[in-house]
C-alpha cells in the first residue's frame, strides 16, 4: 500500500474505534495524497452520493460535497431536519428509498448515538455509509483529518508525541474519534483536561492522563486539541459561566507558552472566540485551524474513494 | 419506435389523461431502457433544468434531480414554499424569470389543481414543463413509473390483468394518473376500494368496479395499488380513526392471500406502516415499493428526454 | 481588448464606483459575447464557487449559479440566513473556513453596507469575492446587466442618451450601481424622479437632474429604469399609500407615451405589478425586463471569468 493507490475497501465508515492501524494509515496516506491538491474526477464519475443530515451542519455538508465533487460524483443534499416531507417516514425507509433511486453513498449526520450504524444494517449490499457525526459517539472523518494534520506537522511516528485534548470530552464525538485514532496510532502520551462535569466517567479516557489543571497539562505538549463548548452546557448547569470556563480552560498566549515552542493548536470549529481560545492564539502562527478545514476535504476524499471508488460496477 | 430510440416530442407533460396509447407505450419503452441501468450524459448536456416546488417534496425532487443528472443536465432547485424571496411575485413571473435565465425544463409541483397547466400557457416556445403533482389532479410521472413496474412483472399486455386501487382515491393525484394510464393501456379490470367518503363522485371512477369490501375486492387480483392516507382526513372527519381505517382498508398478509399468489403490492410512498399496509407485507416478497422508486428515476429520464432531448438547438 | 478575449484581471468586484471606464467596457464586451449564447465549460473547470447569502435571494442566487455552471464551475450554496449552523461564528470565520476547503470564488449578499468589502479584506490572496448586493450600497452585477441591456438596444455610445431612474433611489443598491455605471460610461443626461422622502440627500445624485414630476421627467427620454418599491417604505411612513405612489410614480401606457417612441422600460424585478408599473407596460413591446434577466447570467459569466478565469493555478 502506497499513497499512490487507494486504500483497501471498507463497507462503511461508522467509527474509528477498532479500525486496524494499517487501514487507518492507508486512509491517511491517501488523504495526504489528496491534500497535495490532486483531483481525480474519474474516481466517482457516474456515482451518486447523498448527504442525509438529520441534524443540520452546513460546514460539514459543504466539506463532503466538495470532496465528492473533486472525485467526480453527483451530489444530492437532503436536509432532513428542515424537510417538511418526511411525513412520518422512518429513517430506514428514507435511506432505502433514496438508495432505490440509485444513490450509492450516504453521508449521514444524526443526533442519536448509534443511529448511523443502525441505518447501515438496513442498507443494501454495495451501498456505503459515512458517519458524519452521530450523537456523542463518533465523527470519524474529523478524527482522520486531525490525524492527517498532526502527521503533516510532526511526521507519521506518533510514539514520541504528547497530545492534549481540552474541554467538553463528555459530549464530544470529535474527542472520541480523536482518542480512538491517537491510541490506534500509538501516540506517546494522551492527556485530557477539562472540568469534572464535562469529562466522561466510562472507559473513554482509559489510557489517558486526566487533569483539571490546564497550566500543568500544557507542560511540554506537542499538540493541543481544543474542543468546542456548546452553550447548552451552561443551561444544563454543567458549566457555571462562560467567564469562568475561559479563565480555567481557555487557551491564551500566556498559557500556550507552557507547551513546546512548536506545539500545534487545533480546534474542530466553529470557534467560540474568546471562550475556548483567544483571537491571538486562534490566528497565531501555531494555529492549524484552517489547515484542519483544508485537510477535511482531503480526508473525506480518501474515505469516499475507499468506500465507493470501485465505480458503479463494484459489487 | 423501439426502446432504442427516444419517444416523439411532447411540449409538456401535464397529465396522462388523453395521452395516446402509442405515446404512453413509447415512453414506457424508453423508461424500461433506462431502468436497465443505461445512462447517457450527452442527452441533456448543457441543458439547465429547474425544480420549482410550490409544495415541498424532497423525495420527488431528488428523483427528478437524479434523472436529470444521469442525462447530463445542470439541475437547479427552487423550493418556493420555503423561499423568502418571492416578494409577492406571481408564479407566472417566477417561471418567466427563470426561463429568461436560460432554463429550458421545469419540474413543477403545486398544491392547486391546474396550476401547472396554467403555467405552461405562460411558458415560451421551447420551454418544457413536467407536472410533478398538482392538487388532486395529476402526477403523471408516478402513473408512468407504476405502469413500468406492472409491465416489468406482468408483461406489456394489460388486457388480462385485474388491478385493484385501495384507499383515498378522492384526494389522490396518484390514483388519477394511474387510472388514466390503466384505462389507456387496456387493463382487463380496474377495481377501486375505499370508504365512501374517500371516493370521488364524479367521472373519475368510470369504467371501474367500485366497492367498500376489501376482502371481496382482493379476490383474484394481479396487482394492488395502495394509496397513502393523509392525516388530514382524520381532522376533516372523513375517516373516523386510524385503527378503523386499518381494520377496513389496511393490507396485511391474511388479506393479501385472497389475491393471486403472484399479486404485486405497490404503494407510492412514503408508507404509513401499520396503517395502509403492515410491515410484513411492505417488506414481503410481493412488495414492489422499492422497485417503484427505482423505476421513478427511469420514468423521469424518459420524460425529460422526450421533452428536452433535442438539445439546446431544438426549436 | 476585444469581445473575444477575457477582461483584465480584477481581485474582487465590490462596486462599480471608481471602476475605470475601460474595464467596465471590457466587462460589457465580454458579457455581450456570453449573451450571444456562448458557453465555455473549460473556463472554470475544477474551480469551486460558493454563494454565501446572509440575506436570501433565490433569483440572484440562481442567476449566479447558472453563470458559474455555464463556465464549468462547481457551485455550492450556503444560505446563511436560514442556516442553523453558524453557531455564533463570525462572517469572517465562515468565509475563511469555506475558503480553506478550496473554494476560490464567493458570491456574497449581505444586508449591511460595506459588509462584502470587509470580508474581502479577510480573504486570502487568490480568493475572489463578488458583491451580489450589500445594504443600500452596491449591486454591481445588476449595474452591469443594465448597461449591457442599454448597449444592446442603443449602441455603445451613451453620450446622446437621456436615461431616467424612477422611485426609491434612497434605499436602492441597484440605483447606486446604475448611477455609477451611467456616469462612467458618459451618459448624456441622467434624470432621477421620486418622492423627496425616497431620494438621497448626499452626493449620490450629483450630476443628475432631479424632479418629483414624473410626467415632465419622462419627456424625450431613451430609457426608463423603474425601481422596486419595498413594502417597508409604507411601514416607515416614507410613502403614504400604494395607491398614491402608483398615481404619482407608477408607469402606465399613457405616461410612457411622453418618452421617446423607442424608449426602453427596465426594472430589476421582481415587479410589483400595478404599483411601479402596469401590466400593459411590463408586458409591452418596450419592456426589456426579461432581457435584463437573460443579460444577468451573461454579465455574471463575464465577472466570474474576469475574477477567476485563470484557473486553479492563477496566483
Amino acid at each position: 500500500m502506497t499513497a499512490d493507490s487507494p486504500t483497501p475497501s471498507l463497507a462503511h465508515l461508522l467509527t474509528l474505534e477498532g479500525l486496524p492501524r494499517a487501514q487507518l494509515e492507508a486512509l491517511l496516506d491517501r488523504a495526504a495524497h489528496y491534500a497535495d491538491g490532486h483531483d481525480d474526477r474519474a474516481v466517482l464519475a457516474g456515482t451518486a452520493v447523498c448527504t442525509l443530515f438529520f441534524e443540520p451542519s452546513t460546514r460539514t455538508r459543504l466539506s463532503f460535497q466538495l470532496a465528492a465533487q473533486r472525485l467526480g460524483a453527483d451530489v444530492l443534499n437532503f436536509d432532513v431536519s428542515t424537510s417538511s416531507t418526511r411525513k412520518g417516514e422512518t429513517a430506514r425507509d428514507t435511506l432505502r428509498t433514496i438508495e432505490a433511486m440509485g444513490v450509492r453513498g450516504f453521508i449521514i449526520r444524526h443526533q442519536d448515538d448509534g443511529a448511523v450504524a443502525a441505518l447501515a444494517e438496513a442498507a443494501a449490499p454495495g451501498t456505503a455509509l459515512v458517519n458524519a457525526g452521530d450523537g456523542r459517539s463518533a465523527h470519524p472523518t474529523q478524527g482522520l483529518l486531525d490525524m492527517l494534520t498532526l502527521r503533516q506537522a510532526k511526521g507519521a511516528d506518533f510514539s514520541g508525541l504528547k497530545v492534549l485534548i481540552v474541554g467538553d470530552v463528555k459530549h464530544s464525538r470529535v474527542a472520541r474519534s480523536d482518542l480512538h485514532a491517537l491510541h490506534a496510532l500509538g501516540t506517546g502520551e494522551v492527556r485530557v483536561c477539562g472540568p469534572r462535569a464535562l469529562l466522561p466517567d466510562d472507559a473513554t479516557l482509559d489510557g489517558c492522563t486526566v487533569s483539571q489543571d490546564l497550566d500543568a497539562a500544557l507542560e511540554g505538549v506537542d499538540a493541543i486539541m481544543m474542543l468546542r463548548l456548546q452553550r447548552e452546557r451552561m443551561d444544563e448547569g454543567l458549566v457555571a459561566s462562560i467567564d469562568e470556563y475561559h479563565r480555567d480552560y481557555g487557551l491564551d498566549a500566556r498559557r500556550l507558552a507552557r507547551a513546546r515552542p512548536d506545539a500545534l493548536v487545533m480546534h474542530p470549529g466553529p470557534i467560540n472566540r474568546g471562550i475556548e481560545i483567544t483571537d491571538e492564539v486562534a490566528d497565531g502562527p501555531q494555529s492549524l485551524v484552517l489547515r484542519q478545514v483544508s485537510n477535511g476535504v482531503a480526508a473525506r476524499m480518501a474515505v469516499l474513494e475507499a468506500l465507493l471508488g470501485g465505480g458503479p460496477a463494484r459489487s
